[in-house]
């Protein structure tokens, strides 16, 4: 069979489960009003309005009461009825009346199997008994038709698969997902929280989330330094107008927070930081031979996104980008992009990441620029990604409207896909706010603005290495780099020398002084997942060493302080 | 003479000026109207409606004008005259009747010297003759009664003093702070700058500010996780309800900025950063042994001030403090106000700072919490200072609702006083949100939280430090330390080697290889204030050295690089 064709087959019989799932649940709970039970992804979900909330305890009866159904093989009969007839079929199911109503043909078409009938357009299996491995995984809340204003309804999740040592592949790999997701690592390790009094979107960086941001951003900052970058800041607002100069106003609007009013202006929280930028390029006369001029900030910016997609860190409506803006003559388009892939390549692979997809968008209908300023631009883009014998996918026409750009998506440990770094090519904001430099024929001429980000976020970010590590850091990013245990309480001073020695040298030691027994204290370590564990008795107090224990449970035995220091810092420098 | 009668003999004089300078006013510009006139820290100023605006070129012959005035000798005469007759006299000066109206006496005063009449309460010198020696010493614009829907007059301000030698140093003082300026210097060291564009208040930092920033923040964030504080990121905006909750809203609506509106709920842009800290707190029980627990962040913060107060980065609209807060017993509040100091202390003197005030806010008369928490805070706070043998003056009254406090304010090299580290007691908050933790008997108490900040924002300390230093910063924090000048092209080469040999160790090094002569680049270095020059030519290329040159001027000759590595290394690891 071939991919579409099983493709088609699986589709089909995601659909056919719904329906089964639907007729199971109309056995237990007669009463039931039906949604719409659409497929997704590896399977399949259906809304159903019920007499009471479903727990976890309802899953395994409405499953045995599909097995039946699949068992008795019943098949799926498709019919074509006027809407009238159908009205009178569902007059008892008012969501389906409301889809009825809506549909404009004279007709419509129904499928039944046994004893459920559903509105549907199939095509599903010939019957019942043809369906294979499936699983109902969860539960969740869902508004009739995603409208906070219509009714909450009961969602049930469902997977299937032709066998069942996929059904097993997949459920042992959402387990091990689950395991890993970031929403509950970032609790378990205490990197952050988000809080309803606060607002949904906006993240609180614990310490240990900002020890292992802070070391992003210095090992961000010192490699952007080295690479010819000025870091720079500017203010999370700005004047309303000047939103309107840049066009965000008119094409972004639906992203923006709305103005606050100071002094009779309108400001606004920014959704980019490229404004201030070109004002600090702005405040002094540039010639041809100060560019290209690389601005880069941390910045914290802000963009509504509806409540419903907000996603831990993954999803946020105020995060910090690892901006930076390059100013450069047209002719120096390649060799920047060139230097920015190279650094990407840099970054990523300094996180663990060797797995990536890159992706070349090019001129969408609407467009600035002129059209030759497009081919070459993208022409550059080609031939960089050519030079660095980078394999890409074109996105034809899914460039932004003022220029082309190279995306890259990460892949985590688990084959997730990430959006990584971007790289835009502008021509339309230097056109707007005149950003120039003065070429060597001594007049002026617009400058050609790259926008790129190497890491994306430092949520969206924090997000992917929390997954992609399953919250066991390279020693590097880890928050706590070792912990000091000691046996008794006689060790404790011996302990505390240990850790001043270890921080005097960088190294984020803690000492776990707790009245409690030192195996709970390494479990708990484990479990906090710090790589090294140094355990402290009377043995290691006379022999100046301690007994080092790494997080995956193995005993490296006595090693001396000096050691012990020496092998984490090694460590440390090497990012490993 | 006695300190008092000097103070008001001087007063006297001052005010005698103005009006001199105003019939000198009145000689030059016969249709003046006259504003008001008072005495201001040594000196005066005059507000004038004029035919023309004032220049510079004007004030000698308006100062010759007075010196004319001062050798006649006129006495100056007062008179008390009834409203009515004010009226007739200041029929032409409609500033002047407006003021008369608002006068609820019967009568009011008026004196006279030579040709010119004024309205005014005295007192002044018996006659002109007996000023001594005056400047006036600039011309600036001011809204009539500060308010900007008034008419823009026109105000010249002017110095006097008893003796030539005082005026001359004042003048003298006066050119060093103008030379100092960190508005001046800002612009000219290309360190940061305000657009209108974005809005007044708010600030760019550029490159090199930013690097001096960026030099604060690591020793800053590196120097409070060894002494055990948390570093966290909090969001810059939170719900409105939130800052109801916390009294912000009622104590300090006059400092907000408008909220704004998403999905039907408000959002405020945080003007403090203490709810996100106690939220990270109440994010997990606490129990006595986990405190103090100690949050810092360098967070943004937003607060509305008049344009007309807006200065430089020393007033602005949007500043990032160094700002922590220390959640901790009631007990503990001595022993965590005496390290705050130890490390304010410690802060001051790594950034040159060697004189400061201490000033102890004690209860007002409205207040959060109990007569005896207060009680014991401020005994606590008094404890401490003395421990530490730091003389302070008391502020009876002049604590915030919410608990005693300490001011320290700095002297920078002019003997400008700058506000510097802050520590608040907080009874109020750890109220108001329920922020306890479970005590040795096992049930909860209220922490107390200490606000504080040891530089106070990073905009005013940079204006401070580019003051204190004239621009010249150390080493440690200048944003060039070491620009490396190749004298012909040939040596260009070389001084790449040396730049990122540098570059490699932390130094912040340049070369500048632009087609200009030596001199002119060595000129321009010594105004940028880089404390090392690198010259290069064909000596220095066959000795891997270079000459070496200071800021100052000062020739150090023939260094091998390797010196002057170590040399700018140990100048940065010592801050000196």
């Amino acid at each position: 069979m071939k991919r579409k064709e099983r493709d088609e087959q699986l589709e089909r019989m995601h659909h056919s489960v719904a329906h089964i799932m639907a007729e199971a649940v109309q056995c237990v709970f007669p009463e039931a009003k039906f949604g719409i039970g659409p497929t997704i992804e590896n399977g399949f979900y259906y809304d159903f309005e019920l007499p009471r909330p479903l727990t976890p305890e309802d899953l395994p009866v409405i499953k045995n009461k599909m097995r039946e159904i699949i068992d008795q093989n019943a098949p799926f009969v498709a019919q074509e009825i006027s809407k009238d007839e159908a009205r009178g079929l569902f007059a008892a199911q008012p969501y389906k009346l409301e889809l009825i109503n809506e549909i404009s043909d004279a007709s419509v078409t129904i499928y039944k199997q046994g004893s459920f009938t559903d509105l549907c357009r199939g095509p599903h299996l010939d019957s019942t008994g043809e369906v294979r491995e499936f699983e109902l995984t969860h539960i969740a809340g869902a508004y009739w038709r995603g409208d906070e204003k219509q009714p909450m309804l009961q969602r049930i999740y469902g997977v299937a698969f032709g066998s069942r040592e996929e059904l097993e592949e997949y459920l042992s790999h959402q387990a091990e997902a689950a395991k890993r997701d970031h929403r509950k690592l970032g609790k378990e390790l205490d990197l952050f929280s988000i809080h309803e009094e606060i607002g949904p979107g906006l993240i609180c960086w614990h310490s240990r989330g900002a020890l292992i941001r802070q070391t992003i951003e210095d090992f961000w900052k010192a490699e952007h330094f080295r690479r010819g970058y000025d870091v720079v800041y500017t203010p999370h607002i700005a004047k309303l107008d000047l939103w309107k100069t840049s066009g965000h106003w008119e094409f972004y609007r639906d992203y923006l927070f709305s103005p606050m009013e100071i002094e009779g202006q309108q400001y606004m929280l920014r959704p980019m930081n490229c404004l201030g930028h070109i004002l600090i390029y702005k405040s002094k006369l540039r010639s041809y031979r100060n560019l290209p001029l690389k601005y880069a900030e941390l910045g914290t910016v802000y963009r509504y996104e509806r409540t419903g997609v907000l996603y831990g860190l993954a999803r946020v409506r105020g995060f910090t980008q690892d901006d930076a803006h390059i100013f450069c003559r047209p002719a120096q388009v390649e060799e920047e992009v060139l230097e920015v892939l190279r650094l990407a390549q840099f970054m990523m692979s300094s996180f663990g990441f060797d797995q990536y997809e890159l992706f070349l968008s090019t001129r969408p209908e609407k467009y600035a620029g002129t059209e030759s300023m497009w081919v070459e631009a993208t022409e550059s883009l080609k031939r960089v990604l050519e030079r660095l014998a980078l394999p890409y996918e074109v996105d034809p026409g899914q460039g932004v409207f003022y220029g082309p750009k190279i995306d890259i998506k990460l892949k985590d440990a688990l084959g997730h896909v990430w959006q990584g770094p971007t790289i835009q090519v502008d021509f339309n904001l230097p056109q707007r706010f005149g950003v120039c430099y003065i070429g060597e024929d001594g007049s002026e001429h617009s400058v050609t603005m790259i926008h790129r980000t190497v890491l994306g976020s430092m949520e969206r970010f924090l997000a992917c290495l929390i997954e992609h590590y399953g919250g066991a850091f390279p020693v590097w990013l880890s928050p706590v780099q070792a912990m000091i245990i000691p046996i008794a309480d006689r060790h404790v001073d011996y302990t505390r020398k240990i850790e001043s020695d270890l921080k005097n040298e960088g190294i984020r030691a803690l000492v776990d002084d707790r009245p409690e027994r030192m195996n709970l204290k390494i479990r708990e370590a484990q479990l906090e997942k710090v790589p090294y564990m140094l355990i402290v008795g009377d043995k290691e107090v006379a022999s100046s060493s301690a007994s080092l224990r790494l997080r995956n449970g193995e005993d490296l035995g006595l090693e001396t302080v000096a050691e012990i220091r020496s092998r984490i810092q090694s460590a440390i420098e090497t990012r490993s």
